[in-house]
């Protein structure tokens, strides 16, 4: 079934005592759960053992009280109190034929133990990098041997715990290690500081003693940023990068090898294409016969294949892509490339992470809900009796609720107002950067097309009589949403006056079939982001692309401010700069003249005008619920008006995120047949005792 | 033993069908605990009822998994799964003779629900308040009806809980009730919206519900915001405060009355005086019979009784002040006045619950500490054998350790280099609004007095040799740190290169007794605040209010940025535009030029110039270490130098917040004589099990 093109993909790989069975290799990555979560985590990483990772990883695992990060949510290795999660942890991926890794991590300045309330720790005086008041100290020799000794005691709990992979870890500026590694960290004058030899010194004895420590059972990985995309600020990979990668070479018995920080390790598809790490990390596999596992949101097995033939890596790394489809390897082991569901790089899954909160996916509906609602990626019960479902409205939850009842075996009609699939994801794809957003409808329609108890219409727009026309006993509505035209947003929750006083866009008009800006008055564009997620700056882009003088005005004090918890909030507000976008941030609108706008400083109040001619108004959304309404109001005195269930989700009930979108449409599908108690907890929660004084 | 003054303070108040002890109430305030740390949270909550609180209540309950507020850590109640959490919590209380009250909440537009992935709900369609890209929906009949149930099954399951005072919540802009209320919320056009009637109605409904619910065995208080602080904008207590008051007037059986959003109510006190909330809660008693509570951060008995005797409210409603004394009430009630510790009002509390951890405060550094470490605010066990300790250095750090290290018996030498107590507190104090943080030096100095086993030496700046001809065997060293005149700070972490070519002062320098900003030259002043807490804009306020111009300049988007987690953020901005500081945001300073700075966008790099005579640095601090490193190196080489325990705590450890200090000098005086295992956490740790699949 395979297409031997990809059996180099398939062959085992040694590391160290252990072999993985392939080349598929699940990068340690955040999921929102950690300590906090075990039975959640222990299912989750089970999952990708049993889609068929090689090897999967936890999160961050912090070794000592001093090293912890709350309120992000990781995993801890403290003492033996943490083992019974991690051994849970180490069974699910076992059991599935995967190997477990663990990343050991002493955060350094990045902890500032909010939690623990010890002193943070790292090489020289410096503040925490986390905006914290509160300053890590100098270690001295006494601490360095405490961590060291710290390491090879989480390293041997680890080991205790199940892992066969142990990471000493100095990635994302996030590490003690790397933070020793690091001239603008590290100012000490000891054997640990100075010459790279020093600063390297630490990552040495810690590589040696984990070695010594579980080296006869586990494998030793080390995790490290070869370029932290700061030029002479930084370790670069035509640096230190490469030096240091040369002077420990031999040492770990795999090199997992990346880009610094979390930002720039990962990107967002907005602003970096698949493989776009090689550039960095190539260079590692000249310098060591030990296996070297990189990433760079890889989906494509061809791509996978390229890498390891041109020897830029043995094992191909993966978060995302692992966490949009924990079955990839599975798939092209069984011949089904169309089925794989591909990472669109949007980054949901690290705002999951950011809110402290399980992790979600875009692409991925089931992810995160594995143990506590007990959902599958692939597998989802049938439905017995072919009751037959009308889901009016092909866009993300349209889509996907009416995938996930074909494959329960329903018989479903879809039916879409508009000429082509997809609904937002068909338009927001086509904004700059946006194209892989359209995986969302490309893989949903490709499964659409293998079942053939689904029927699709487009250009159905449907009436409430037309629904009840077609005597189906289940109607879902997917209607999507529009946005507002009245100028109530997120700081506002009024109408601001005047707004009718110019010509005014909203982002649906922009993104119209057609739309053609050149038609338009010409002068100076206003872009109001009152929302606060690409929408905003998105329209600045397209607008000042096109031409135009555009000023993007917020309430916010970031850009897009919302995407600082998908980590590229930052390059967003280069690329509007860079665009020639003019941007005003902390203005509130508070009218429209006939050729300007009255804005409020969002602190004071204090009042400003801006020339505007032409007005984009990017605030909040209303979602489509006529049908929902009228067919509501038809049954609202008891008639029967022949449906048994009348279901709204998506955007067309809410407005929110893709990602919201695609769970409420797999949601629709996982409940139907079943009678939802609105007074039960819909899903299991983790449980924490009560105990005595 | 109690002053006959207070004696109405300890008069009981029936509340329902249940009765206060006593006047003094904790109103429901936030811990950082919640679901999560429930051992924790029962400990805590049952400490206030021990010092003497006749109430004493939760932080908010959210009924339904469609009011969660992940990543902030609130109770829950949403099925039996939370009752054993809860019922230890009551137990708590009740074992200690007070009143458990539990504070019931749907967060409405306030729940972005990451966690449970529910659609967020609301009178209207509004976008959810948390600045996630996610709208609440319109609530139809059907969800109303749902919201009061579950509400009433909230309540119930309170009950069963054996809690004795169920709220109804409409504050803080963070509650359902009070987004029906709230006419930019509420743009319903049935019998829910329009009218203040029509938007009452839910509110009057949910407490009608819950008194025939519960009422038989528990008070129902409604937590009700007067006034929103937004002028014609929101509620106000000359409009529909006073006049939703008089609707519901007899309805509760209590009313907590206050202002809202979080940051009116918990306004630090640089921006607010004792009894601030007066102007506005003042109206309410008039209006209704039943019992009113309120708030105002009163920490003087004399002002508690002012306010029950002028009628502006029959209960002391406490957060803060029983935070940093959960004994205030039993210090009044046994005449210990001078003994009662003083909320500062640092808001340093807000901060555990905004990054998700328990609570800390300034003041107490027992808080949070009740059940993890065993501490007690008022019981610190005494120490048989009386051995000496020198504590070198009089700040926050120093000061708390010859207190506590005092309050065990040991005797102690406290020596203090400068010519007054406190350290940082004294000078801090000294800046604008800021006069409270004085407390904590005179709470010390006040409990040291009494101490006979404490000697105090001001003016003893001390070296190595003169400790060790002091002969005693246990050091602790708390001395402090300088603000760095390098440049290197938050943001960089190398040198700034030409700080030395102008005049450069650090906040060490504008703090000093004597400075003179005459005496410099004249010209333009930047400050430039690459750390991110208070100083920064406190000292652009005194050079501008010096009537320099000043241009605060930093490299966040906000000023003083860490302050938006201790809520007043916004009031800094407003404070420092109103004192006339240029702000510059979003600029990393470069180099420093003769009469300029060089700066650079933190986005882009873009490199900007600005004029610039005299250079204040705020960026972040160095320890003085000195004495503790040549202690250390006098030993390093086996010599016995007679001391047998060398502490080095607080700032001259590692520089932090006040709190910190305070809390690493309690802590040394709880470690001493115990051998201390770094390998061991040192706390006990929730539980969280392992579940099966």
């Amino acid at each position: 079934m395979r297409d031997p093109r990809y059996d180099i993909l398939f062959e085992p790989v040694a590391i160290g005592p252990v072999t993985a069975r392939n080349r598929f290799y699940q990068v340690p990555h955040c999921a929102g759960m950690g300590y906090r979560y075990p039975s959640s985590n222990a299912a989750l990483r089970g999952m990708k053992a049993e889609g068929g990772w090689a090897v999967v990883c936890t999160e961050e695992a912090e070794i000592h009280p001093s090293a912890e990060i709350s309120p992000y949510v990781e995993n801890r290795i403290w003492d033996a109190q943490d083992l019974p999660h991690l051994t849970a942890l180490t069974e699910a991926v076992h059991a599935q034929g995967g190997l477990a890794g663990i990343e050991l991590v002493h955060n350094g300045l990045h902890s500032p133990n909010h939690y623990s309330r010890e002193v943070p720790m790292g090489p020289s005086h410096r503040a925490v990098d986390s905006g914290d008041p509160l300053q890590a100290r100098a270690m001295d020799k006494a601490d360095i041997a405490n961590l060291r000794r710290w390491h090879r005691n989480a390293a041997l709990r680890a080991r205790e715990a199940g892992f066969d992979i142990v990471y000493v870890y100095a990635g994302h500026d996030m590490s003690l290690l790397q933070h020793f590694l690091s001239r603008r960290h590290n100012d000490r004058t000891d054997e640990y500081g100075g010459s790279l030899e020093n600063r390297v010194r630490l990552i040495r004895e810690v590589l040696i003693d984990t070695k010594e420590a579980v080296g006869d059972r586990c494998g030793v990985a080390f995790r490290f940023a070869v370029d932290e995309l700061l030029g002479a600020d930084g370790i670069t990979a035509g640096g230190e990068g490469h030096d240091a990668v040369a002077m420990l070479a031999e040492l770990p018995d795999l090199w997992d090898v990346n880009v610094s920080g979390w930002d720039n390790d990962s990107q967002t598809a907005r602003f970096a294409e698949e493989g776009y790490q090689e550039t960095y990390t190539r260079f590692v596999k000249s310098l060591t016969t030990k296996p070297v596992v990189g990433v760079g949101r890889y989906t494509s097995p061809d791509a996978m294949v390229r890498v390891v033939k041109q020897g830029i890596m043995d094992m191909l790394g993966a978060a995302r892509p692992s966490i949009a489809d924990p079955f990839l390897p599975k798939k092209i082991e069984t011949g089904r490339i169309d089925d794989i569901r591909e990472c669109i790089g949007c980054n949901i899954c690290v705002t999951g992470d950011n809110f402290a909160a399980p992790i979600r996916c875009t692409q991925n509906p089931t992810m995160g809900e594995e143990w506590r609602r007990g959902w599958h990626p692939e597998v989802i019960p049938e439905i017995k009796q072919r009751e037959r479902v009308l889901i009016v409205g092909g866009g993300p939850a349209g889509l996907e609720a009416a995938r996930a009842c074909g494959q329960r075996g329903l018989e479903v009609v879809l039916a879409e107002a508009g000429e082509v699939w997809g609904g937002r994801v068909a338009r927001e794809c086509k904004l700059p950067g946006l194209a892989s957003w359209g995986r969302v409808r490309d893989w949903r329609l490709g499964q659409l097309h293998k079942l053939a108890n689904v029927e699709m219409y487009l250009a159905s727009d449907l009436t409430a009589d037309d629904i009840l026309s077609y005597g189906i006993a289940h109607v879902a509505l997917a209607t999507g949403a529009v946005w507002r035209r009245d100028g109530i947003g997120r700081t506002r929750h009024s109408e601001i006056p005047g707004l009718d006083r110019g010509p005014l866009l909203t982002p649906d008009d922009v993104m119209a079939e057609g739309f053609d800006d050149q038609a338009l008055p010409d002068g100076p564009v206003v872009v109001y982001d009152d929302e606060g997620y690409v929408m905003g700056g998105l329209m600045a882009e397209v607008l000042a692309r096109a031409g135009r003088a555009v000023t993007l005005v917020t309430p916010a004090p970031l850009v897009s401010a919302w995407t600082q918890h998908a980590l590229d909030q930052p390059r967003i507000h280069r690329r509007l700069v860079e665009s020639g976008v003019s941007i005003r941030l902390n203005a509130v609108m508070t009218a429209r003249g006939a050729d300007s706008v009255d804005l409020a400083c969002s602190y004071t109040g204090a009042p400003d005008r801006l020339a505007c001619v032409l007005l984009v108004a990017v605030t909040s959304r209303l979602p489509n619920e006529k049908l929902y309404l009228d067919l509501k109001a038809r049954e609202s005195d008891g008639t029967d008006i022949g449906i048994e269930t009348l279901g709204s989700i998506g955007d067309g009930r809410a407005p929110g995120t893709i990602a919201a979108a695609v769970f409420a449409g797999h949601r629709y599908a996982r409940d139907f047949g079943e009678v939802i108690d609105p007074d039960v907890t819909p899903f299991r929660r983790e449980a924490i005792e009560v105990l005595g004084n």
